[in-house]
């Protein structure tokens, strides 16, 4: 249980976080009203991180922050902050910022941009960018959201397979359009079907004569542009791609998905499961106010008030056990709570498994299995714990039997239920996540009371 | 609370999970002793795709599968099978097939094979490897685990920043040794320290007479080999990165570290993250058997049955109240289990929030704050429904507040304790994640039982 990794005392230390002097000085600046000292700090600060620091920030010196800071806000910031907060900043921006910054990002930064704002705001944007942008971003818009045809860049580098080295090289010389990060040239038939591609160092450290159909890489892989985010970045994930061509319903090619847009995808899935797990289910940022977060946490909480009322029903059944023998209503959570934690240490596990593609119809039968087993052992080993402690300190070996047999059946239980929950959800086409601990904690809270109160009362009274 | 992103019904019919019907077959062919067979269906199949197939096989057809095909096993899906099971696949394949499979791998993808392997297997390795990559491969064994430099690779293309593009191109053209995948030239000065890089795209679009130094990235980061790898992947997500030097601590350039690996790291990172939360500390994979799940899983589940009891203890100074009064024994659950669901969504926020550098220092207080007025909002909301409930159920207004007071407190202290243990551990040097759920139930019951019960003393008794 100790962490294996080593890590630094003050978790800062580590120069990817905008420094806690830095954070101060720049809200000296700010409550100075000081516009150029604000851009002398943060000339060396990365729009990423500049973004980070604008999310930290209380509301009211965000506002001053952008009123003094907007000339230099541009393409980079504006695509890294956090969506929650994006409106409220690009409302507070100059037109023409906005304008100029939109302009020099990727069409994919742009769509990912207009997703977040309302209809005049959108229709403002699309304004500002030249013809050709603009078709494309509209053509992505019309993909479904958390499509591949949302997240693509409609930049492509492509090159007939007929073409010499040489040849694409003078081709890509010539060319004045090019994005800024590309990692492959596409290959495609005169239909514009994908057909290959060839990887640019290869393409370097190939002969001018040589073809590119000779020197495309072995595997190749398209993406269909209605594929599901989660699927692309799992692909991206799974085969190590860098990137990866997107293709239409007739497999025309569309556009290109790069590695960096995956990973953001998948860092978002992540946290998906991790807070729905939790019971959070909806987008929730360290910049959300008090009552903003309050209303995301609100409906697990309504949910399990009524959940948990089920085993104040279960338990108000034994009321005539727990009169006779007042100990028991002390020892009750024990057994249910240890259930909890089992049923949501086998819900994690499963929860993820199905993320990563781990556990599937495949050997899903055995994995449920092995929960079983598993299950059953730790029901064994606590047993024989809390019996020997129970039958001690009470001086009742039945009362240890009691907490022994219960604590068994409710360990089987929540092991199954962690499993079983999820691969039920995913079966019905759900997020296995949405399970959330609220389910099998009332899983094991219901079967925990049950079972100890019931065996108390046939063996005890 | 409904999913808001489209699925397929079957999540199996998405391309990226080898189909359950091949799945079929294989096991049939294995069944059969049918090596050919067994070759023509895995023929179409990727490597990632083969190593997960492994990994779901039971035991003892793994062994027969690994018999059949090991001819076919190669550097690719080596690299792809779950460290839990290497070590075991390792040691029945023919030794000559090790060799040649760890011939072919990058040196990064090489230590990362044997940081699994005991110190026979290790040399036995090493052997194979030809005497540059044998160096390379023992000098990145030299760095702590989990560090940046036990993720480089040490092939890495650079030039001289006085170059030009066109003696750079040619330069490429003879070198033969060059790693499969590369996406920058690295300029270095005379020392070996890197100053700047050129990416491959920008080198084939510019002039053959275009220096280096004049088609250099703006923005240039390099990484200390010490750096732990979750800030690598970091750097790598927040930055955008694709590539990244490595340098010692004289400055000097050791190796290279690309996205595909920083992006694997980001994945464990967070699989740990969120199985830590659930109370599950050591790797788990499904392929363990129930043995090694149950182990995994008993050390949270002893401490628990220690936390739980102290539930218990606060609960029994509390016998007389609930004699003269026993459905408390009944509703008394309700308040502790609510409270357990908030202080997990606040944990997973705080947790998700510090992963992320989203929660700093700088914002601690806030964030402190704001969960303290959510709370507050909450145990109200919730006050209202339950004490409400309370009084029309039972008839007595007077149960009804405490109900309501008690759900108050509790959800405060929820909210509270979410945020504050893995904020301590942060600062302590320790992983927040550790916290678990086990420390913040325990809070919540037994704060939740003590509020209860004894408002329920003073108030109704």
């Amino acid at each position: 249980m100790t962490d294996p990794r080593p890590r630094d005392n003050d978790p800062e230390d580590d120069d990817f976080v905008p420094a806690r002097a830095l954070v101060a000085e720049v809200v000296e600046a700010i409550d100075a009203g000081d516009a150029a000292g604000l851009n002398a700090l943060l000339e060396p600060v990365h729009g990423a991180d500049i973004a980070d620091l604008i999310e930290q920030l209380p509301p009211h010196r965000r506002r001053e922050f952008i009123r003094l800071y907007s000339g230099e806000i541009d393409a980079e910031i504006l695509t890294e902050i956090d969506e929650s907060l994006r409106e409220e900043v690009i409302e507070q921006l100059p037109r023409e910022v906005v304008a100029e910054a939109v302009r020099e990002m990727d069409t994919d930064d742009v769509v990912d941009l207009l997703e977040d704002l309302d209809p005049p705001e959108r229709e403002q944007i699309l304004a500002a960018l030249d013809a050709e942008d603009r078709v494309a971003v509209e053509q992505s818009l019309t993909y479904p959201e958390y499509s591949a045809g949302r997240l693509m860049q409609s930049e492509v580098v492509t090159a007939p397979q007929h073409w010499t080295v040489g040849e694409t090289i003078d081709f890509l010389r010539r060319e004045d359009w090019l994005p800024d990060q590309f990692y492959h040239v596409i290959l495609v038939d005169p239909r514009r079907h994908p057909v290959g591609y060839v990887t640019l160092g290869r393409l370097l450290s190939a002969q001018r004569t040589t073809r590119l159909a000779d020197i495309a890489e072995d595997s190749f892989r398209t993406i269909g542009v209605l594929q599901d985010e989660g699927d692309v970045a799992y692909a991206f994930n799974q085969y190590h791609l860098i990137s990866a061509p997107v293709v239409d319903a007739d497999d025309r090619l569309v556009g290109v998905i790069t590695i960096d847009d995956a990973m953001g995808v998948l860092d978002e899935e992540h946290e998906e499961d991790m807070l729905r797990l939790s019971g959070v289910n909806e987008e929730s940022h360290v910049s959300d106010g008090a009552f903003a977060t309050a209303r995301q946490r609100l409906p697990w909480l309504v949910v399990n008030l009524f959940t948990a009322s089920l085993s104040a029903i279960v338990i108000s059944r034994f009321e005539d056990t727990i009169s006779s023998l007042v100990m028991l209503a002390a020892l009750m959570p024990i057994v249910a709570s240890t259930g909890g934690i089992a049923g949501t240490q086998s819900l994690a596990v499963a929860v993820r498994a199905l993320a990563t593609r781990d556990l599937t119809s495949s050997n899903a039968r055995r994995v449920v299995r092995r929960e079983l087993f598993a299950g059953m052992l730790n029901g064994m080993g606590l047993a024989l714990i809390l019996g020997l402690a129970g039958t001690l300190i009470f001086g009742d070996p039945k009362l240890g039997m009691v907490l022994a047999m219960a604590m068994i059946v409710n360990q089987i239980v929540a092991a199954l239920g962690g499993v079983l929950v999820p691969l039920t959800l995913e079966r019905l086409g759900l997020d296995p996540a949405l399970a959330s601990g609220t389910f099998v904690t009332t899983l094991t809270d219901v079967m925990g009371f049950l079972a100890f109160l019931g065996l108390a009362t046939v063996i005890l009274l």
